[in-house]
Order: C-alpha cells, then structure tokens, then sequence
C-alpha cells in the first residue's frame, strides 16, 4: 500500500489542518472534536444546514462547506460513521435561531449517530430536521445499509437545499426542497478497481484483471453484478437503464447530468462516459439542461465512476444557478 | 489494463465530445481539426490566449478555456504534442486584432509545432508571441525536453496571465505577465504509481510496491531519484528544499501554494501534503496568502502529487483574484 500519509491514525486529522491551512478565508475548523464549519458561522436567521460521514469521499462534505451549500461538515474516521459529539457541536455552531437540517446519506451508523445528535440538540432548544438522502438504485438492503445508499446524489441535495436556505426559506421549506431534490434523483455506479482503506492496508475487495463491479458502494461494498470489462458505452447504457426506468424518467423531463468520478479515474474517461449518457438521453427525448462532470463523491482512489440523473424544474434550476463559493465548487453553471 | 473507453483510438475525439456536450454554454469545439475555444471568441480588442499539448492532463488546457483564462485550448493524442494544423485553426479563430499568445510548456514537440503554427498565423498578418514555461526544478534536459519541463506551474501562467488579458492589457504587456509569472514559479513532484498511455496498453515505467520517484515528469518521464517509500511529511520536505532554494524564496515572501494531485491520489492526502507545505514554509518566514488545492495538471491515473509555490506580488495577488469562468477553475480565492 502506497499512500501519502504520515500514520494512518491521522489521515483524518492532518486531512483537515491542510483543509484549514488551504481555506481559512472560508472555513474554519473545530479540531476536538473534528467539524469544519463556514467561517460567518452562525448566520443569524438562516437554517443552518449540516451533513457529515465517513472520510474518503472528499470533496463531500468538507468541500462543500461555504456560502451557498453547507454550513458544517462532519467528517468520521475513513469509511465511519462521525460519532453524536462533534455532530452536536456542529449543529450547535451553526444554528442561527431558524434551525439546523442534518443531510444525512443514508447508512446505518449515520443515521443513528445524526439522530442521537439531533435529539441532544432539541433537548437545547435547538430545532432539528434530517432529511435521509437515497438516491443509489443499484440495490436495497446492502451492507452497512437498510434501504437504499446515499451517493454521489447528495452533492446534488447539498447544492440545491443550501440555494434554498441562503435566500431564506423557513426550516420547512428547506426540508421540502431537499426532500424534493432526494425524490427526483437517482445514480448508479461502477468500479474498475477497489480502494484502500488507509488503517486496513489492504484492498476493500478484489476485481479480477478483466473484471468490473456494477452498481458499487461508496465504500466498496457490492453491487448488482461482476462482470468482464466492456467498452464505457456499453456500461454506460447498463448504469442509466436502470437510473432511467426508475423514476421513471421521460420524453420531456428536463435534466442534470452529473458523471462523478471514484477519485482514481482519468477526467478524459469521465467525459468519455458523459458523452454517451448524453447521447442516449437524447435519443429518448430527455433534456439535459445542466451538467456537472468531476470528482465530488469520491471512494479514495477508486477507478470507477457514478452517473446521477436529476429530474429539474424552474425552481431547482434557478436555485442550482444560484452564487455558490465552497472549497470544491463555485459559482457557475 | 481497465479504462472507461471504447477504443484507444478514440480516446480524444469522445471525450472533447464529451465535454462540449457538458459545457457548451462556456465553450464550442471544432472537431476537425481539434480544439477547444471560448464561446464567444474572438474578443474585440483582446489579446487571445492559446494554449496546448498532450492529453492526459486534464483538466490541463481544455478546462481552463473561458471567460477571464484561456481564448482555446488544443489537445494533442495522449501524452503527445497537437500538431500545427489544429494550433493554427485556434489561433485565427480566437484572433481579435490585438494578437495572441501560445503559452506552452517547454517539450521539444510542442515548442516546435506552435512554432510553426505561430509561423503560419503570422504570414496571414495575425501578431503571435510565444512564452514557454519551465517551472520544473526537476531536472534540466530530460526526456522530450532541452532544459527544465513545463509542469503544473502552468494552470498559475494560464490564470493569471488570462486575467491580464481581461483586463485589456496589449500583447506586450501580457507576455510580460506570463514572463513574470513563469519566472516566480517552481514545482516538482513525485510518483507513487505509473499511469497506462490507452493506445500503449502498458505502464510508462515500472515501481516497486514500496518505490517512489522523487522529480517524475508529467508523462512519467525519470525524475531525480528512485528511493524507498516514506512519510508524506518527508516526501514533501523532498519536494520543497529543491524548490525554495532555486528561486530562491526568502523570509518575508508571500506566496502562492498549489498542491496538484497527478490523478489517482485522494484528495486527504493531498491535504496532508498541503499541511506539512505551509508548515515548512511558515518556519521558513514566508506567508502562504494563496492556496490551490486539487487535481489540476494530471497524468491520467497516476498517483502522486506536485508542489508549486508562486512568490506573488501585488499584481499577480490581483490578477489571481479576478474573475474566471471555465469549466476547471471558476470564481473564488
């Protein structure tokens, strides 16, 4: 194992100094316990918006953090659930008196530590939401997981639910945008090759040479199928069936694209992949307004990548457009 | 070899498909030849900036055409120069009448055929100038180059010298910025994995599990030295020495520090590389008022990192700060 970390009991903890070191004119940073947190913190009459989860997935959540998006990130041990405390703590520092959204992906240690928080928090007077992001259709009921995972569609809730708050809709109506955004979006991924684990030192799973994992976790965990490789068109189309059939998406439905990568694959792969989803949207007559093409969910060094299909309208649309300034994504289209 | 591609053949022509599908409101393509150019080029009365070279480094060049940086962007095969054709098509298109300028990192390959493009360009009356960057401390006269390599210091010529040429500098004056920027900037990195060139089918050269090349060039050219994995603390004080002592930067200096990511290294650890960075330089009496972060000059899957430092000036800090709209960079410090 190959890593440029100094002990892996620290990975965490160094990760976030240099994310301080790098965007302390936007962030500041909790280190005990570990939260990341926009730098005006709290902003007095907006809903504050919190998220969190295991390490490993950056951009999300940490990247996320700053005007627009996320007010406090939360970010556990690689591939772990962040525990009540700093979760409280966050959710302590943000609110500005018109309650705090916990977005929470939806895996069993998450659910239960966000829901912990929350309830220490209200015990303070602090009104609390969560909204449970499942947006991966590859499976129901996996490891780690009741229902189905939360993925690379959260980038997507965070963007938007944060849009939402920042122009100052009341906790309800925050809670409606992200529950709306959640409904209309749905991702299916692949993997090409597995992740390290930084304190395990060993590969999550092991693929053969020739061999991809379709409809892959976030942490490695199985998917739908193992099967040879294919030519990306070929995955591609079995990624988006599924994703399209499930809403179901139609002829007219305006969406966004958004082709995520894993961490390990080459950008001029991901638009090879963006290119054919394109293409066979087009051919059944559905609109993509808006795209976004990079790593933002992303599984350490994971070959692979996530395609997410989100349903838009006038109201998702404008606040997708709406001033973004994070670490990990900016203003613009 | 696993790759998100059809045919290695291809591998360009989908993905700059790809990403016009996804960015068309920022850029247009012309596909015979290639290249990638602002939406609304030429711009009346600006200087155009054109730059270029192999693929496998994206989001370098293309990702960095719009509003504010580059006027257009020509990607070469993989890991090989574009040839004059496509750099002359770039060239006339993004011509305004106030000249424009090739921005190019220093390969034999590449220095010749924007060359002869600029030749080209010239004989129909358009005013070209060249500034060819070398920002690798490296080595001197290695593979593919006669003096230092042009490396990730590039993404900070393209930045900035875009912005002077935003802000209607003539053609003198922003060669004067490139010039300016190239010479303040140093960088050098290290290899953890090689990557796989797709129509070579075969790693570009080979490490052992616990090897490292301190100095790799962005195409997996040899760097300095093979030695022994060590802590990222080390490894970045490995990088850093060589680079602090060329210029060299001093006590009082303030700088820009961007830590790249070669393609297949998580984002925690290039925060942990970023880390110990401003650590040592902080020891050292120099200000880091400046930070890049992520994968911006990539060799496709490689894993491994970069360092660049940037001594800025008032009006480097400035032009830095001013606004950029493309697809890679975007508004934001």
């Amino acid at each position: 194992m190959k890593k440029l970390i100094n002990d892996p009991k620290n990975v965490v903890i160094e990760a976030v100094a240099g994310f301080e070191a790098a965007h302390g004119d936007i962030v500041r940073v909790s280190h005990d316990p570990i939260f990341i947190a926009r730098s005006d913190a709290p902003v007095h009459g907006k809903v504050g918006i919190v998220s969190g989860g295991g390490s490993g997935h950056e951009p999300l959540h940490g990247g996320f953090v700053g005007y627009g998006m996320l007010d406090a990130a939360v970010p556990g041990a690689v591939f772990t659930s962040p525990t009540p405390d700093p979760i409280l703590a966050a959710t302590q520092v943000v609110d500005g008196g018109a309650g705090v959204l916990h977005l929470v992906k939806n895996y069993t240690g998450d659910v239960l530590n966000f829901e912990t928080a929350a309830d220490l928090a209200s015990a303070e007077g602090i009104e609390v939401r969560a909204v449970i992001i499942n947006d991966d259709v590859a499976v129901k009921d996996s490891l780690y997981t009741a229902g189905r995972r939360g993925v690379a569609g959260t980038v997507l809730v965070e963007k938007i639910t944060g849009a939402a708050a920042e122009r100052g809709d009341d906790l309800a109506a925050v809670v409606a945008v992200a529950e709306k955004v959640n409904s209309r979006v749905r991702t299916m991924g692949v993997a090409l090759t597995p992740c390290v684990v930084p304190h395990a030192g060993e590969p999550s799973f092991v693929l053969a040479d020739d061999e991809i994992e379709i409809g892959i976790g976030i942490h490695g965990e199985p998917g739908r199928e193992r099967i040879k490789l294919e030519p990306a068109d070929a995955i591609v189309d079995r990624l988006l069936a599924p994703i399209l059939d499930d809403l179901p998406f139609v002829a007219g439905d305006a969406v966004l694209l958004f082709v995520n990568g894993m961490g390990g694959t080459p950008q001029v792969e991901l638009y090879i992949v963006f290119r054919r989803a394109a293409e066979v949207l087009a051919e059944k007559g559905i609109t993509v307004t808006r795209s976004l093409v990079g790593n933002y969910t992303t599984s350490l060094e994971m070959a692979g990548t996530s395609i997410s299909v989100l349903k838009l309208d006038e109201e998702l649309t404008s606040l997708w457009d709406a001033p973004v300034q994070t670490a990990a994504l900016r203003w613009g289209r």
